[in-house]
């Protein structure tokens, strides 16, 4: 397997251009160009309050096979009623007029502001230069005409080979993780050439969304907006996949590769983030149990706020510990580390523990925090950051 | 019914002194005396790693009447192990050798730092000091004494006459609210005269609880801390208050008025908050319902940044209403209110709403949200704050 920054997905053309949808000077406007056959599958957020394109992109993966991603910043086009699904539908519509196809084989995705109408003009102006740019090495720049509050673009790939054939796993993700921005959608786009076979793209979608992306945004404080697209173009000469095997396990690694990187990502460039923390809680009574703590503990603005101090505050560790929602947990039987540095043994402070110690692990960048609740097998890991004066300000000045 | 600051109530004694704890010069050991025959029923946190003193005021509580409420800062006395078991019980017993009591009718109460022992030399000092100078007068001096990271001492009072006998309720608390700070250890200490029977009052401190102190604390992110404590000393000559009645719903009124006064000072006083918010959820399904749904809103990192921008951002509100994990929801059915300002008509913007109404209503101290599900009768109102600058600045230099 071979990492490099990104490698074009034979049967997908991409172009970013500047619409002018909401400021002018910048990439707003993202099309990707799917190649006859190729199939789609994507979660998306469980908001009740989901965005039109949320709505519309459910409803034509329904119906159609998608031959087009249309993807805007600026505007989430939620809370927009019946003006902004038609606006939606609209943007679809225009589309498919100028690619030749049907309506239903676009699916459109929106992240910015909620509760304002986006102008349609800019759609008629940015979408023709769109389609005549498409183009199979523009993952660099799709990945930066995704970015709202994004600080930097999030793209990667893998190389695998299957029988001697080589695949490509490239995708591209925007979002600000799990410390749950203003309209932070959580969009991901990942595409391979593999032949895989609809119901099993389904299956892998959702199971690789969970162990990535739904382990930074842990609360399922999912966005309005938020979708997960994964893409098979087919373009791969070989037999369709139509389950995990010995022979594609390298490809299902590939891919979980690509969704656990950029996963991490978002929460390396967490609004505000200085430090990049992994949660991991094992002995649980079952992984549900360690995925609740392990949460538990990632969402604590205490635990969060000394992340950003470097503060070794083992005692808000242990707070949130106990304070989080599953049915048995012996105190006494609880141990916790910091990287290597043992901090509780037994429910209290560890033997021979010292500040320093502690000290000189909060001051690294990436901080592992391990809790053993001493009750069972279960086990889980979610990724975090700290909680910084620059998420305040992020937050806080967001529309001015 | 007359509001003053605070006074006395018979039976009850107190006294704050310098017993240099952690810090010199300032008050931190807290002593109540109270007159024989008082009863005394409480709430405890819910947190599993909870104090060394929360578990021997639970167990004395069980055994005797108390005598005494002996509340300390600068150490919480949680997560210290068998040593600070030891220590606390250590307390209880100096207090008794100087009062001439039994040590199980001391409950001790501890808020500050977590995992460190405490000197039992400044208890050794302090206590003689504080049984000298107890005195009626002192809830003044004593809900200072009990602050922590509180900018201002929070005590009130209430009187009532309930057939021609007048009764006094006083309350001191300490906290600084829903917003969890760092070892934010929720203590309140509530007294009345009335005699109020042992079943009742258990009853009643739950109930007042729930409507007050849970109201702020609303995620049951309570601390290894917290405690709230409910005080009959039965001076009042009067018959024992067995159950409610229409005679005696001027005494409950009373003290539901000092619970809430108390609890909302908590959110008013709360770590760098700028904004007293009051969120009110009706319409929902039934009232646990209303009760998910506000908790969300105020929970919710966003809304509480958008709070301290000023910023009418309503998408925010409808997401946090959007993923509240109850099990029905009809968006086109909410509506959202700021004050008076209709913000959100049947799940999208309010016909005819301009930006300016909403920023009117968002520059003010203090800010009603109310939103209506649009399912049935249910309701519940919940007291929060917005989310500042300094609320990160004074939880990553808590320790410091």
């Amino acid at each position: 397997m071979t990492q490099t920054e990104w490698l074009p997905v034979p049967g997908v053309r991409l172009a970013a251009v500047e619409a002018g949808i909401k400021k002018a000077n910048r990439k707003d406007l993202v099309v990707l160009e799917l190649a006859p056959g190729s199939r789609v599958s994507g979660v998306f957020t469980l908001n009740r309050f989901c965005a039109a394109p949320v709505q519309v992109a459910r409803a034509h993966l329904g119906k159609a096979r998608p031959r087009f991603l249309m993807i805007n910043t600026g505007y989430a086009n939620a809370g927009t009623g019946e003006k902004g699904m038609a606006n939606c539908l609209a943007t679809c519509d225009l589309l498919a007029a100028e690619a030749g196809c049907e309506a239903a084989e676009i699916l459109p995705f929106s992240t910015g502001v909620i509760g304002e109408q986006f102008p349609l003009t800019a759609f008629e102006r940015g979408l023709p230069k769109a389609l005549a740019a498409l183009d199979g090495h523009q993952w660099g720049n799709a990945a930066e005409g995704i970015m709202t509050t994004d600080t930097r673009p999030k793209v990667t790939s893998r190389r695998v080979e299957l029988n001697g054939v080589p695949i490509t796993v490239t995708g591209m993700a925007k979002g600000s993780g799990m410390i749950k921005p203003n309209m932070a959608t959580m969009l991901g786009f990942i595409a391979t050439d593999a032949p895989i076979a609809q119901p099993l793209l389904d299956r892998w979608v959702k199971a690789l969304a969970d162990c990535s992306f739904n382990r930074v945004t842990v609360d399922g404080d999912t966005s309005t907006n938020d979708a997960c697209m994964l893409v098979s173009t087919a373009q791969a000469e070989m037999a369709e996949i139509t389950e995990l095997t010995e022979q594609n396990a390298l490809l299902y690694q590939a891919l979980e590769d690509v969704f656990v990187e950029l996963a991490q990502a978002l929460v390396r460039d967490g609004e505000g983030a200085t430090k990049f923390v992994e949660i991991q809680v094992q002995g649980a009574a079952g992984d549900a149990d360690a995925r609740v703590v392990a949460e538990t503990i990632a969402h604590s603005p205490l635990v969060k706020t000394a992340l950003f101090a470097s503060d070794p505050n083992w005692g808000r560790i242990l707070a949130a510990i106990g304070r989080a929602p599953i049915a048995e947990l012996d105190v006494s039987r609880v141990n916790v580390w910091l990287d290597q540095v043992a901090l509780v043994e037994n429910g209290g402070v560890a033997d021979g523990y010292q500040e320093a110690q502690g000290a000189a692990v909060m001051a690294q960048q990436d901080i592992l925090i391990r809790a053993d609740l001493g009750a069972g097998d279960g086990q889980c890991t979610v990724w975090t950051c700290d909680f910084s004066y620059d998420y305040v300000k992020i937050n806080a000045e967001y529309r001015t």
